[in-house]
């Protein structure tokens, strides 16, 4: 028997979800005996089905469940039958902001043997980490409508930010820089624009980073640093960002390591006062749902994350090593479905 | 003696600024005969120089002098010893709102000869016209800072959309898009998460569209946008979004195109209300000022479309095939100073 039960809950969610999150946990199953952990799981059906069944999306007694677990795996939210924001602010961002998943931890790491669009690159010069804001900044849902529909319409977005919420990020960013060869952490944003929320950033960036003498800290506008992660990814070690540049950042970060389907994410709650939840960046991919063609690999990925963060360390970096190995003989593979890119990444890590 | 005299209020500006906006005029003087077209200019001395000096960013009399003229030249402003947004928000956004510039418009195009940062790509594979909102949306400066400095700070940033300011831009992009081969405009906007915003735009988009047949128009997230400009350009003709989305996008679009020394922009009132202003997306990259190193081929293409705007178009095509044959031969020429190239570009004009 194993020595430590992990009360898991499974979101499998809409479109390539269920496909995604079932490989996800083969190679969690394959992999817990090697770390001696048995994962207790409860699936929850929320998402485009639920909502059309019963206008929920994340139920009041659901949420209380969620907090009663250890982790989350997320596959992906949002259906084109359902209204646009309705499931990723309903259900996505409100598990992120209840469950004060106030870091986002999205690694960019070119894996070797992977196809990047970028010219002249090697895996040496793409490996960094963004540590993106997830409980405040434009998300917040703040703003409103007056007289809409009419000529006279008035729509407002409102970015809220707090020396508090900066603050606890950027201080985990620091520790991640900290604990990284390169030590580099740099501040994303748009200060010279936005000079409130620009100016709390930068301010904390320094009094924070007073702590850290041994991480060398710099600066790049939201815009250069689009341009950098294409013309030289180099620049980055770690990143530190609000959430709103985070998400724009991270999908140009995924693109240059090799695309969407290989790009893992935690929303963590590093205080631990609830569950964090592990999630591939990309969304339910409708188009390709139920064809067995979506790359489960993303969320293979986020299943190491999962570990690292319940401390099973070794079992992490098995899944890791695993995904790293079969990457750098895709090319010899040929097409494979879903499942077995899965089951080839199960067996490596059962092995 | 030229059969039309243009008044050029020329913004020479910081670092870089100067040295490019020179072998922009240099091009302008060489192509003005060929459109009988004379340029009666005057220079004004904005910029950190000034602000140093005097403490001003943009006088109110200086503001008035340039309503007066027909059109403005940019070389970029920014330097380290200002606070950083003083020169950007007094000066250049100050411009821009002032003077309702509400569109800005910026081509991404790859010209043969170009080398890109993307594998796999050639000219015919990007070449798109990013149409950015310029008068409102987070750029405002509405927002505000409560206990600053304090463990309770709050910093508030506010996306201000209007009915009036949404219309006109959307409407802008229709017109170019129709304009073009393909015909195709999408919007770029973050609907799912900015709900009051995106719904204006979306809603815009639909009810203006309906006037536009001939236009198939689209919808993508912006951060999948960014993924696309670097893994998929070819889905692009003309884009149309708010201003702080269009400044990062457009980043990523130089960056695809050959680099930020070939990004042109122009910030344009369309009503001619007040007179448009032409200027390289660059900054003015004060580490290399000075040196003769910066490449004028951004500045000389805003030139090129400050000629299409005062309706010389024989003199913008003269301007922007020069640039496309330089650009082409480059790989050739080896290294060159700023004033190699624009007296290259200018011979061409002028044979
Ligand atoms: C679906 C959407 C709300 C979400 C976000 O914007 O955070 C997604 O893009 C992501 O990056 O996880
Ligand atoms: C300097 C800055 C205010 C400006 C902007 O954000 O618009 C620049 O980045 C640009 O794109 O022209």
């Amino acid at each position: 028997m194993a020595s430590r039960s992990i009360r898991l809950a499974v979101i499998p969610g809409d479109g390539i979800g269920p496909e995604v999150v079932a490989e996800g946990l083969k190679v969690l199953e394959a992999v817990a005996p090697s770390g001696d952990l048995a994962f207790e799981q409860t699936s929850y059906d929320l998402g485009a089905a639920r909502w059309h069944r019963t206008g929920e999306t994340l139920p009041d007694s659901v949420l209380e469940e969620l907090r009663g677990q250890d982790v989350i795996l997320l596959g992906a939210v949002g259906d084109p039958s359902v209204p646009s924001g309705t499931l990723e602010r309903g259900l996505l961002l409100r598990t992120r902001f209840e469950l004060d998943h106030y870091v986002n931890l999205r690694p960019v790491k070119l894996f070797p043997g992977v196809k990047t669009p970028l010219a002249d690159v090697t895996p040496d010069d793409i490996d960094m980490v963004v540590v993106r804001e997830g409980t405040e900044g434009p998300y917040t849902g703040v703003g409103g409508v007056l007289r809409k529909g009419t000529p006279h319409e008035v729509a407002t977005q409102e970015s809220v930010n707090t020396a508090f919420g900066v603050e606890r990020v950027v201080r985990y960013a620091f520790e991640v820089a900290a604990s990284r060869p390169r030590k580099k952490l740099t501040l994303v944003h748009k200060d010279n624009v936005l000079t409130f929320a620009g100016d709390l950033y930068q301010r904390t960036l320094k009094r924070v980073g007073a702590e850290y003498p041994q991480v060398g800290t710099d600066y790049c506008h939201v815009d250069a640093a689009t341009m950098f992660f294409v013309g030289q990814p180099q620049r980055f070690d770690v990143v530190v960002t609000d959430n709103l540049f985070g998400d724009i950042i991270t999908d140009i970060g995924a693109a240059i390591a090799g695309g969407i389907g290989l790009a893992a994410s935690g929303n963590v709650n590093p205080d631990r006062t609830a569950p964090s939840m592990f999630e591939p960046v990309h969304g339910s991919a409708p188009d390709i749902a139920g064809q067995g063609k979506a790359d489960p690999t993303a969320t293979i990925l986020s299943v190491a994350m999962l570990l690292d963060h319940i401390g099973a360390d070794g079992a992490a970096r098995r899944v890791e090593q695993a995904v790293s190995d079969d990457l750098a003989e895709r090319g010899a593979l040929g097409t494979r479905s879903t499942a077995q890119i899965g089951d080839a990444i199960a067996k490596r890590v059962s092995g």
